[in-house]
């Protein structure tokens, strides 16, 4: 296998973008990606784009080609592979494209990810999103998203010390990044009594403690490192790439209040770099909602079972912390579309280890990971990059 | 890269399945593909999963998760990935199988295929599966794929000499075919009598021009060459796995008659297998309407442009002649469950290459195509198999 390295990134602003359709977000980001890794469209040998449902959100499927078609790359007939697996479609796309380069089938490839969720009602979003989980079991009786990892929150704070405060402190400190991260579609500071007093969502996850839906896409570009200077003097390594599968429902799992993929994952991706937990310098973690921050942290080894909470309010997650978590905002304050996320938390690395991160930047980081969930913990991927 | 093969293949019967759930069909191609290649299931690495619209057919997303759940996989958390390219996503899924075996990343990878599309309407299928087309500038202004092939077909016979009892000769070879295959959804002969005289559905195309909305799933196991005689005796080489993209829309095409899609792969699979259109002992074309199937045996260069018909009349493509095409009985017998479809592909080619293909054998087969279409030629998948 060939090493991999990151040569371009590109992120259209995420927000409401109800001007911009879903073919002209991808079509941004991917011109975005590709005029930053100093390269033409027909020099790409392939491409991957990962998103959850297009085809309940705008009626479309077929999207690989699509994205090839209107990138202007249809009559160099290139590759182009849709990903699917809900809120990590945009992981698995980035990993697919690591593993062709890896492979030495293809050298220039292209990961994307591209959601575009406002063109419906906001009911048939909740539902579409629901479709992420186990329709016959969950969908079916009514369980949403919010739902779903309420359980989650009700069942961790019965058994751990997570006050109300810690947890509204997760989203605190995502939209103290995002207010730094220009792409973010919350650009606001809140404090924690923004958090508590606001709207009940599913008990305890309040309005503040849940990732909002959003327009928006995201691309890289990758290429064999040995081949990544001819294009930048900034390439970034993949040091890893990992993913975990975990049962579809929460009822089947052996304990709700720890992702087993997010831990599988995690280990995988560690023992493929060859580092420990003390070797990285940020994490963006799936925050979908504010208990999944608090998960995450754990699941991935950066401290025990229930210490989370604890990290969070010392400030050890926050920028200029001991391990910056969500310095993009996470998906709380840069917004969900599902099938960028992954993607976009490539991008934030690589302006991370690039020390291009302006306002939000981790002094002297080398090494970041990236953790990107579907449904409740069905899907997993895992990434480290370095410089 | 490391060579590939083929060590194990498992497919439900095709057809209207209405006491088989989604999850249920998979299930039992998988189990069919583990129990031939005398493996369990923990002993897969990955497996990724072509299927087209779960999201609008059952409302189900994250298909790879909920597939790797049901499978009982779920406690050993293998990557599990659903690709998706309208109807050539299963061709893709193989297409990443190989991949990620050739590249060292994983050994032992299942890929498979799924659809269930007989839990909705009639009319919400054909929408859905306009989804496969451009939804903005096709199925917005009420454009089928009956429609959409109607036009290659009304264009291509105006320009070649194809006659209407040469095109419905396609389904009469492809329905004797299907005869002989225990997995067919329609398993009687037909004549030509039968073709023309049936419900004209988009003018020229009439009901047994067109491959019907099926249920069904079907799924391969793939290995290093190396290791495959740990697992059989009979392994099947992948000689060559290509993909090509075109415009999405038909009208955006240099030749509606031509799959340039078709071309590029055809011609970049055999210069990887390092062989010419004379070495290939026979063919699965993604047959979705009859004059598809025209279309791709002159794009992949068995004949020149405007010379199928007359192969296909003088049972050159017949089981028996010269070039045996469809013998699975193809998309119009065996029906056409569009994630499935470009994996069964592949079980046929490999049943033929070890001679277990009963009474549709093609004597001596030792190379075999498979050429797996999405929309009308936006994708196109290739793979050559051989012993």
């Amino acid at each position: 296998m060939r090493d991999v390295a990151v040569i371009g990134i590109g992120c259209t602003p995420f927000g409401e973008k109800w001007n911009s359709s879903f073919r002209h977000l991808f079509v941004e980001a991917g011109s975005l990606a590709l005029e930053d890794a100093n390269i033409a469209g027909e020099q790409i040998d392939s491409m991957y784009v990962g998103n959850m449902s297009a085809g309940r959100f705008v009626e479309q499927e077929h999207i690989g080609a699509l994205i090839a078609d209107y990138a202007g790359l249809a009559s160099h007939h290139i590759p182009a592979t849709r990903v699917e697996a809900a809120c990590s479609s945009g992981g698995l796309a980035f990993r697919q494209a690591v593993i062709s380069v890896a492979s030495g089938i293809e050298d220039i490839v292209v990961a994307a990810g591209v959601e575009k969720m406002t063109d419906v009602a906001s009911g048939a979003s909740v539902d579409t999103l629901a479709g992420a989980a186990d329709r016959e079991w969950e969908g079916f009786v009514g369980a949403t998203f919010p739902g779903l990892y309420a359980m989650i929150a009700t069942a961790y704070m019965d058994r751990y010390p997570l006050s109300r405060e810690q947890l509204a402190q997760v989203a605190v400190k995502n939209h103290y990044n995002g207010a730094r991260n220009p792409i973010a579609q919350f650009r606001q500071e809140i404090t924690v009594d923004t958090v508590v007093n606001s709207t009940l969502v599913a008990d305890p996850l309040r309005l503040f403690d849940c990732s909002p839906i959003t327009d928006g896409a995201a691309a890289v570009v990758v290429a064999p490192l040995e081949r990544a200077r001819e294009f930048t003097d900034t390439p970034v390594r993949v040091l890893a790439t990992a993913q975990a599968s975990d049962t579809i429902t929460l009822h089947d799992r052996r304990d709700i209040c720890t992702l087993d993929a997010s831990v599988a994952a995690g280990r995988w991706a560690f023992e493929m770099a060859g580092l420990s937990q003390k070797d990285i310098d940020l994490v963006e973690v799936h925050d979908c909602f504010a208990i999944a921050e608090i998960c995450a942290i754990e699941d991935l080894g950066f401290c025990k079972k229930g210490e989370a909470g604890v990290l969070t309010e010392q400030g050890v997650t926050a920028l200029g912390g001991d391990l910056p978590v969500n310095t993009s905002g996470g998906l709380k304050a840069c917004g969900h579309p599902v099938g960028a996320t992954g993607i976009k938390q490539v991008c934030e690395l690589v302006q991370q280890l690039r020390g291009e991160a302006g306002k939000r930047q981790v002094d002297g980081a080398e090494i970041g990971m990236a953790h990107n969930v579907g449904g409740t913990g069905a899907t997993v991927a895992v990434h480290i990059l370095g410089v």
